[in-house]
């Protein structure tokens, strides 16, 4: 979007309708509008724009964002800081080790306990199919009625930061990477993205990413070639999501088992290990009964299913395929890199390195992405807030 | 207090002696005189105006406000970083597991470390009877100390979090709930509560809450019956204190082992397990001696014991019994509910999902009354620095 | 430098040459030229008399500073987040535990994406010889990469909180301890330091604070005695820079295996316990090879080397022996205190307990220093910064 001039872009922001963002939550891109998953993209780039001229974007004078990491990260949690921080918000993680939840409190008693001044609430559930998607929107239940009973003085808005279903922060980065790297969203109309499965040593990665990209991208009038192996099947409804958005916007949504057939003449390519969405479906289902036996011995089914696709990783000979042998590579990191974190991996480590700088830079639009989520669950004419702001002109760090 | 304008209450709070509160810590309610405690309630029903107005209550620029929490907890955690955030500080957590804090080195050592730029330092340390409060006087001391000798620069003021004797910043919220339901605090004289044990299937629940309550709920001239059954006593030095605060505010404090008698006509019921004080003090002795097969003994003579009670259930049917059925029941959070988080517990879950609301309301002035604490032992005319915030009129969240 | 008017403290900090520092990190003294030393304590020094003064010092509106402590810590997280906060950076820990750090994930990705947002990153790895400091290389590496690349908005300065070779932060503060106790750096000049091994039952201390005593206090043109049993010799290389500093100073490093010798006469004491360069070098190379048996004899064997040593007490009998018998005690804390920590360690408990006052000032220059070191990294006129700061005279605390 460098290409565009700040005033411009709020010009351009100010067009699109953002009203049913305020004090919403974002959960699932395919929830919002065009104009909200754009004005997302312009409201990042705008805050980024801010920091760069050492403006301060300071809307909170205090304020608290809360997190929920139920997983580990590093990328997401230091995102989500960054985002908050950027913002004027401090950071309270709720670490449900450090807490003292009781067996069997209610996800609405905690819901409601953590939110008393909470302006945002970030939540990472990714790990149970059936679970993560559904915890978010009981948090949500619960602050709405928190609200409306009166118990809290405003309604805290949510992000997701992955879930089951979706991971929302990490596929609008991802597009946005591809809009500055193509030079703007229009751009990205027919050029064909490869999102494909790819070995890993290790099982039961989530399946958000796959499922987000797939969600995402057939948006913007791409062609999205979604490839695995036989039993490496994504969500049903979310495919049924992408091939509807793809018919609305004149791209295609094409599936394989070949990832030959995805990767040729691909422009993007999208190589990630993920695991099987029934056998994820199972465990969930083991877990709830307890067996831990059952849930070892599909342990090592998915793991010996994995050993038989060795064969998709992003080799320099698959990158060969795409469209001039140059297609961009992308990932949402950290990756598992052949020779480097373990044996054999998703990718090859020549590919990998060639695309470090990229990769890099996908990821450092996250803090963005997330900021501007919450910009615009928390302000009406995001347009005008931000001109203020520029306006206002405080700076960041003091005059050096 | 919603009946009162806030200039009026600005007038009111400007009459109270708050002089003493000044620079001094907030340990045990019945440390502090009316006046005192009336401030808190008043300044914190401000502050919680001046959030509802979205007027900033930031008054430190910069600052820490340290937390200990020797025990697991959500609701007062978030309280105290969210009463912190409100007014400009941030959270430092000593995690004394992260914490490089030598065997042998002395609480004197460490309070003086973490303190160099502290404002507050709030301490949750419940656990052992004897210990707690103990070692709060301990940092207090040491703190004392290290600002008369130059090592700090300011004398950090210290807020009870909960200790073995007192739990203020919950008794305090408490109160302020009852001052809002009967609208006032004038309103409470003649009110009957009813603290009562009540059964659960867990052991060693500390005795801070029931303690707090009749230390000072009988200086509002309410009618305190303490019920639990025989061998439950609470500390009997907060016994006297309550009864001497019922006689001096024309109140009473009456105990029984009976929990029907307690119940009958009471207008408030605030039914919730508690561990014998004696047996508590026991396994503070076991401990320090190491002997832990005597502690194993008295886990399991204590669940033992608890079993034999498990008819100190809020029912229905004791409900029946309270002021035409409608008593206020209240509780700390989280409460150990009949078939719910266990099979039989503190209260039936009819009953408990009646009262969720104002429990959960209950629970949301902790955070304002934390900050009460807080500012009151910061400013010295309260009254006069929350005016000229009123007056600064800096948006918490800018103009949307 | 009580001594000294602000004005006149502002006048020598502009006559400094600290352009260097400038957008560079602080990782050992010894980089760093003698202005800009100077530069730290006058910085830090004014950054003191602003927060006395109720001054804010929040140069940024808002920022991140990132710590990595690979290490426990008390002192240390509290005066990096003591510093942070007075600039007006919020801390963001990157722990490591609850990091989705990948098995073989590069310490290049880890650290830009940790840093998108990243003003400051302050990291403490003292743990093997030859690691630390090479990972702050490694740290500092990546981020200058990734803001040539473009993947950085800006270079995050960093700051060494302690790593195998020096440990500025604690050296710098104790210098500063050492200026204020003898009315100036010039007043340092001739003056006698020992900094002595002393006895601890336990094994493997580091050794950057006896290096980075001698590395610093040889520049003040003083007498450095460094004194050891045979065998615990410290790193060559420091010793090597010692030895120039001094003769660079006009000062003296003089190396002893008896401590009587180095008290004998001497104005300031710094007995500590240390493990020895060679068995910890040795001990790196176990942990790389995994080999468990031999750390477990090499720990039984530094025990017992450290057992020949008990007579290495910081006792009442030393300390007579120093000049008129009241040499200025120095330790960096937590100490081993015979009788009290430990049946018999560094220091006998009178000698601590009469120096108890001292050592906390000691330790309470810290947070000014790193904020200093933070300072000076991010403002090329750090004088008429802080001339800016007092003339804005902005509240750290509103008035009350």
């Amino acid at each position: 979007m460098s290409n565009i001039s700040t005033e411009e872009l709020i010009n351009q922001l100010e067009a699109l309708d953002t009203s049913k963002m305020y004090l919403n939550d974002f959960l699932l891109t395919w929830d919002k509008k065009n104009d909200e998953i754009d004005a997302v993209f312009k409201t990042a780039w705008l805050l980024s724009m801010l920091r760069k001229n050492n403006i301060s974007a300071k809307v909170f004078d205090s304020g608290l964002g809360i997190s929920i990491f139920r997983d580990n990260s590093t990328r997401t949690r230091f995102s989500f800081a960054s985002a908050c921080n950027l913002l004027g918000l401090a950071v309270a993680d709720l670490d449900e080790g450090k807490s003292q939840i009781a067996h069997g409190e209610t996800v609405r008693e905690t819901a409601n306990m953590v939110s008393f001044m909470a302006d945002i609430i970030g939540i990472r559930d990714d790990m149970y199919i059936g679970k993560g998607n559904a915890y978010m929107k009981e948090v949500a239940t619960a602050v709405d009625d928190g609200y409306k009973k009166g118990i809290l003085e405003q309604r805290p808005t949510l992000v997701n930061l992955q879930c089951d279903i979706d991971h929302p922060t990490q596929s609008m980065a991802d597009a946005m990477h591809l809009i500055n790297t193509f030079g703007g969203i229009e751009n990205l109309k027919g050029k064909k993205i490869a999102m494909t499965w790819a070995y890993s040593p290790s099982y039961g990665k989530p399946l958000s990413v796959p499922q987000g990209i797939i969600g995402l991208m057939t948006r913007f009038g791409m062609e999205v070639a979604l490839a695995h192996p036989k039993g490496y099947e994504v969500m049903q409804e979310v495919e049924k999501t992408a091939a509807d958005n793809a018919a609305k916007s004149g791209g295609t949504l094409k599936k394989t088992n070949d990832i030959e057939e995805a990767f040729e003449n691909a422009d993007i390519v999208y190589p990630k290990s993920w695991a099987p969405f029934e056998a994820m479906k199972n465990r969930t289902d083991y877990y709830g009964a307890g067996d831990f036996k059952a849930i070892k011995n599909l342990e090592k089914e998915l793991l010996a299913q994995n050993a038989e696709h060795t064969d998709w990783e992003c080799s320099e000979k698959l990158m060969k395929l795409t469209n001039k042998g140059k297609a961009l590579y992308m990932h949402c990191l950290p990756a598992d890199i052949t020779g480097v974190s373990c044996k054999k991996g998703e990718v090859e480590a020549s590919v990998f390195d060639r695309y470090k700088i990229p990769l890099y830079q996908q990821a450092g639009y996250k803090p963005y992405i997330i900021a501007a989520m919450i910009f615009l669950s928390k302000f009406k004419n995001p347009a005008k807030s931000i001109s203020s702001l520029i306006k206002k002109d405080e700076k960041r760090i003091c005059q050096r």
